[in-house]
């Protein structure tokens, strides 16, 4: 009882972008706390907010695993996809990008009327073989603007025209659907929870619709907007009347174009906040107890971090058990101040002096060490004598 | 007796080159912890080292003011110098650099065979007429390499040739010094006290006199250097035998070029170091037996930073009384661990990101701001409750 009780440290960041892992930085932030508190205990959880990196972070956080998927691409071509297998051994996570993302489209072939999500269902396809009872799965990144007829028709539905030919795939030719044949979809899928991380909250069709926001960033011009948005709503129209699902104005049907739509169609999908999937399923709120303070730290901190980014959900969580949250950045911008008042205590760039981005890029781990360290110095000063 | 004692925080960085002067990093110093400590006492010492800046921090700590007065640069040429006045009306503070420094001849026209410090001499004869009592004297960075005579010959000292005419300026001509008449030299340096700040230990000739380490920087060839260090050398030789003083291997005779040698030949010169006659003037000592937390810090920081460079002056200032220092810097370089042991507790850049060294010049304002907030951010949630 009398026993003096350690630091607890609870590292919980996201990745820096194009530099670090979020595991990475949990063992920078360490290297670097450790030199002042060689006896601490620290607790490691690499995060994610539904983007790039979740699978990542929800492997590494659970014990789990990364797999290697050969799918068919946005464009039908080869692509080497990847998902996780978390420690449990029965939930799997899904990036849709890593099958269908506009990363594997150049300039010249980006074509929003043909893009399919099929790789993705195909990646789903997969994780059903393997036995898998919950999918999560992030759908930022895409190529596509298919209504995730494209990822369907992978797990066994047909779109069919009138004349009962298949469509070919792609958002272009859903002005012809006529009827959606779903008796060959995969029998699995109703015994397994899709819980989707989607931080937009897009109806699939008109002024805020899939095409209209989102169309253009995949090369659509104003003509295909107007042919797209025009076959996702034809598309919502067969889906209402054929499948008994209005799913034409729920929130986030938009996202991905329309694959938020076609899980809410085809699985049994909730769509939830990315960084409040990430937070549940790290355990992050039971990590949190025993913190003294949390550290978090993204790439960039600025006034965006508060619409649902990774330090601002840690910072949330940890404002739940009143806990002080310190957050490190390879870049502060503008705004940073608006995040004082939501739990997030300080913030601190770590670049040490002038310098290009690929240098920075490079010396992460170096910078948020030394960043690191000398926060504990301060704090030695007073919070935790240790 | 009961009352709460306000927090004080002694500000005492150095300026931030070509960026933000000492008493402006005070400032911004002081906005960022202000945000967090509305009610403590800032107490302002803008430190220099004796290197640039040197004259302004003595200035702004004392409350003086900085003066002009035309005078004769290196090459002979009208530059217009600064020098300080002191708060106690009777001290002066000079640059031998605002009058004879290297950044006033170009790549071109540097010669250290003509180059003359008859500038400083000038200077110093002006500080006389006004009264003064002290000078303290910054003799880094400078053009010259003729042993200090073009400043003693502006003050009434004559360097004659055999047949008693005088040697043209300039350490290339020293050569065929034969006499030094002091006969004209202005009474009142015998009246007045010079505390020359010089960070280096070299002897006026050899191979580390003056000539020899600092003659290629101001543009001498090697056949320019051998010239000069035998010409300082006769100089000794002449000086020794003539004013029967024996400045050859003083430590920091070399220093500017022989300007060191010339110093105590023809004043009342005392050699010291930078940083500890700025903390003398400053009354740094004595500010700090108030400070709770001293934040000190500079454009750069790093291994050098331990050879009397402000921060480690005032860590080793602050340290005699025990008070915790945190440093912040545009730069932070390699080696800063090497000053956790003397008497820095912590050391944090103030770059947000990726930015040209342009911006980030810029913007060293409103970087040092946040960086200070962030700092009370931490400190605040332990060390200063308030």
């Amino acid at each position: 009882m009398g026993e003096k009780r350690e630091n607890t440290f609870v590292l919980a960041p996201d990745s820096f972008k194009e530099s670090m892992t979020a595991k990475e930085v949990c063992v920078a932030m360490e290297n670097g706390l450790r030199k002042i508190y060689p006896t601490a205990r620290y607790i490691h959880v690499p995060m994610a907010d539904g983007g790039e990196g979740t699978v990542q972070s929800l492997v590494d956080a659970s014990g789990g695993a990364i797999h290697y998927q050969e799918v068919r691409g946005p464009l039908g071509q080869n692509v080497m996809a990847q998902y996780g297998i978390l420690g449990d051994g029965t939930t799997a996570a899904i990036e849709m990008a890593s099958a269908s993302g506009i990363h594997l489209v150049t300039s010249e072939t980006r074509d929003p009327l043909r893009t399919t999500s099929y790789g993705t269902g195909e990646l789903i396809r997969k994780c059903l073989d393997q036995g898998i009872r919950k999918v999560i799965i992030g759908i930022g990144g895409s190529a596509t603007n298919d209504g995730g007829t494209g990822m369907a028709e992978a797990l066994g539905a047909k779109f069919l025209d009138v004349q009962g030919n298949s469509l070919e795939r792609g958002g272009g030719s859903l002005n012809r659907l006529a009827h959606i044949d779903v008796s060959g979809l995969d029998p699995r899928l109703q015994e397994v929870e899709f819980i989707v991380a989607c931080d937009v909250t897009n109806p699939l069709c008109g002024e805020h619709g899939a095409s209209r926001v989102f169309g253009p960033q995949k090369g659509a011009t104003p003509e295909m907007v107007q042919l797209l948005d025009a076959n996702l709503s034809h598309y919502a129209d067969v889906v209402k009347q054929q499948l008994q699902k209005d799913i034409r104005d729920v929130p986030g049907a938009g996202a991905a174009g329309g694959l938020g739509a076609g899980l809410l169609i085809f699985t049994q999908a909730t769509l939830r906040k990315g960084i409040e999937i990430v937070i549940e399923y790290t355990g992050l709120r039971e990590k949190l107890v025993h913190a003294d303070i949390v550290f978090t730290g993204e790439g960039g901190i600025d006034f965006q971090t508060k619409f649902g980014k990774t330090p601002y959900g840690v910072a949330q969580a940890a404002k739940e058990s009143g806990k002080p949250v310190i957050a490190v950045a390879g870049y502060v911008g503008e705004g940073i101040e608006t995040l004082y008042t939501e739990g997030i205590d300080a913030v601190f760039g770590i670049v040490p002096g002038a310098a290009d981005l690929d240098k920075l890029l490079e010396e992460g781990s170096a910078n948020v060490e030394r960043t690191m360290e000398n926060i504990a110095r301060v704090l030695k000063l007073g919070l935790l004598p240790s």
